[in-house]
């Protein structure tokens, strides 16, 4: 009987993990220019944090989570997204009462039951940043400049930013009785998602794909917001100017997540077929409140590795890992393979990376094996050589071979 | 209403996230070094997998085990530990069709409902490897060696290697009748878990706490060897020997797991209260066929890393990541202000750390917060320096300040 992964999960191999090892890497490289830093918090949370955090009604809580009893009897989920768990760490370890903002950064698997689809995955992962205690404008520019400066370190070309403002909920609910007015007379010619959303949340209407030409002439939020509204968005749009970031301003950009105020922002990439939002974030100034803490403003981002993965696939752009094996070590006799063990052990102490054989393989094939692995050099000890003290020492891209002593083989390969 | 995180779980925060940063780049970089690679394997697996792969009897699978039925009425199970699922991705991936072997590391979450106590969490995490494709003793050491030398490189000290053999299911099966000739008569005078040990697994009884004193003279796995277990437990030594990695022979030890045969070690530690096993693992000679995949031998190790932060912590090892803040910005005047995003911007792109103030705070508390966030250098950027070109640049720990030209900011930081 053979096993099978779960579906809609992936095994990631090596020859595809270094592509992931290099997008987290850059991740964090970036979260350390802009002085974020890593929180961790558990893989699953109480299944009441997201219904509050996420938001009943949204597709997520509703239809998509991966909910179980734990053996207390506790109703547990897996994490469905990254922000509702550092808000609830947040709170929970009183990081408010620090005089400095929180800028935190996650990089982990997040888990929705969707239908499997190119693109998505039930276990799928998630960089995000979260930066709460301040609602300057600056700040939701700094955000929206790291994560497009993310896809630019990783040598993507054609991500795009756009931005939106949703007000406040005071001014989204007058939006929304002058959006119901301008689509309660067509409602029967739309769409069964837009008839479901006009119900639940009538701005998500706008960002329908099907109906979008009869949207022309819909009134814009933008027309709607109120004087601190316009100032907060103008000010995000000054920075980002300041900073040469460039972005389009699209007046339908809502995000699926309820929580969002004032600025709301995505990525949108092509090439990767259907989906052309890769990331995207917003400022939440009530989350922190709904969650239980004090009434601390905040700002974040998240974006989908699968979708940068296929970005970087499509673009052909590969991570450049270096050789990943210094030394491919090949003994002749048996007073050589026993001596091996720790002169292998000592290039490993000293740095080196270092690969030997454990299948009993002849020369020919080692050769093979070490050009398979990578390697920059071929080190091959017999027994006369160790009567020497030295050892043959091949480099493989120009085939030189030359016997050097066994105490300068290290310098020897770091000297190439 | 305020949340907590789940019991038995932990919120890693930044002031501390650093020290687990530090203990996985180790254990990459050694990983490099012995040229395992990474493999991901998802998070839940079918709970199928680890009743086959862990084993029906053990106390994971009868008690610990996070399980539930997932939307489309699978039974799934959060993974308890990290071997049954490499192992099936291995056969899924049809690896064993490589010329060479498969040297996999894995980092991340395991997770098994115990009960509560220092030390143990109910999600915890794991640094393993398994070396699959070769049942050559050589690699058994291979493997003892890397763990050895990760506690090493990490800077513990007093960390011993353990090792056994617990010979192949037939060498086994007939020291498990010597014992139970052994243990019977004594019986009634055993603990509780002993009496229930000998009936599923007597093996574990010799290295119950409680009863120590009494097993003296029982018999040894050692004296049940046949002769290619004894040849194969004498190589793995005599490569320990070469490679100069202290061991202390244990025929007491045995593995919480029933897939062992030959090779079975440990890693020891004092400090951390009653636990004084921080890893371990050994030679799984038949687990890939249990799997469902070909009759593959392989060997790995798996060490908590929850145990291996409280050895750091005990010992007083702190990892040294630098000056987290090369610059923390400050601007003095509305012109200043709005220029400073362009330059932070540029610093950033140019790879130096930076942070800048969104609380609007006075600048003498920007400067105890440059200090907290321990930068390096402080640059204050007025209305008046920008006519000129100019910005002030102090150095935290000397308390030297001067003028740079703004267009030499990147180099001046970088010159100290």
């Amino acid at each position: 009987m053979a096993f099978q992964k779960p579906p809609g999960t992936q095994d990631v191999l090596p020859g595809s993990v270094e592509t992931w090892q290099f997008v987290e890497k850059t991740a964090r490289e970036l979260c350390r220019r802009y002085h974020f830093r890593e929180i961790r918090t558990p893989i699953f949370e109480m299944t009441e944090l997201f219904k509050r955090g996420v938001g009943e009604t949204t597709d997520i809580v509703e239809k998509e989570m991966y909910t179980f009893e734990d053996r207390g009897g506790r109703s547990m989920t897996l994490r469905p997204e990254g922000t509702a768990g550092a808000v609830r760490s947040y709170v929970e370890n009183k990081l408010y009462g620090d005089p400095d903002l929180s800028k935190l950064y996650y990089i982990g698997p997040m888990f929705r039951y969707e239908r499997a689809q190119a693109g998505r995955y039930r276990q799928f992962h998630q960089f995000g940043v979260e930066a709460i205690g301040s609602d300057n404008p600056a700040l939701d520019a700094e955000v929206i400049a790291l994560g497009y400066n993310f896809y630019k370190e990783l040598g993507l070309k054609g991500v795009t930013v756009e931005i939106n403002s949703v007000g406040t909920p005071e001014v989204r609910a007058a939006f929304r009785s002058k959006l119901l007015e301008f689509l309660t007379p067509m409602k029967d010619s739309l769409c069964k998602d837009c008839q479901s959303r006009m119900e639940r949340n009538p701005l998500r209407v706008l960002d329908c794909k099907v109906d979008q030409d009869k949207f022309a002439d819909a009134p814009s939020i933008l027309d709607s917001l109120d004087e601190a509204c316009e100032t907060h968005f103008a000010t995000v749009r000054a920075c980002l100017d300041a900073m040469d970031i460039p972005y389009r301003i699209n007046s339908r950009l809502v995000r699926g997540l309820d929580y969002y105020t004032h600025t709301a922002f995505e990525y949108k990439a092509q090439g990767i077929g259907a989906i052309d939002t890769v990331g995207g974030g917003g400022r939440y100034n009530g989350l922190v409140a709904d969650i239980g803490g004090d009434d601390r403003p905040g700002v974040g981002l998240g974006i989908g590795l699968e979708r940068t993965l296929m970005l970087l696939e499509s673009q052909g752009v590969k991570p450049d890992n270096g050789s990943p094996v210094d030394v491919f070590f090949i003994t002749l006799g048996d007073r050589a393979a026993r001596e091996a063990a720790g002169i292998v052990q000592r290039l490993r102490s000293a740095g080196l990376a270092v690969e030997q054989d454990f299948q009993g393989r002849k020369t020919k094939s080692l050769f093979k094996a070490a050009e398979r692995a990578g390697a920059t050099y071929v080190a091959i000890l017999g027994d006369d050589e160790l009567d020497r003290g030295e050892i043959a020492l091949k480099h493989l891209a120009s085939q030189e071979q030359r016997q050097v002593k066994l105490d300068e083989l290290e310098s020897a390969v770091r000297g190439s």
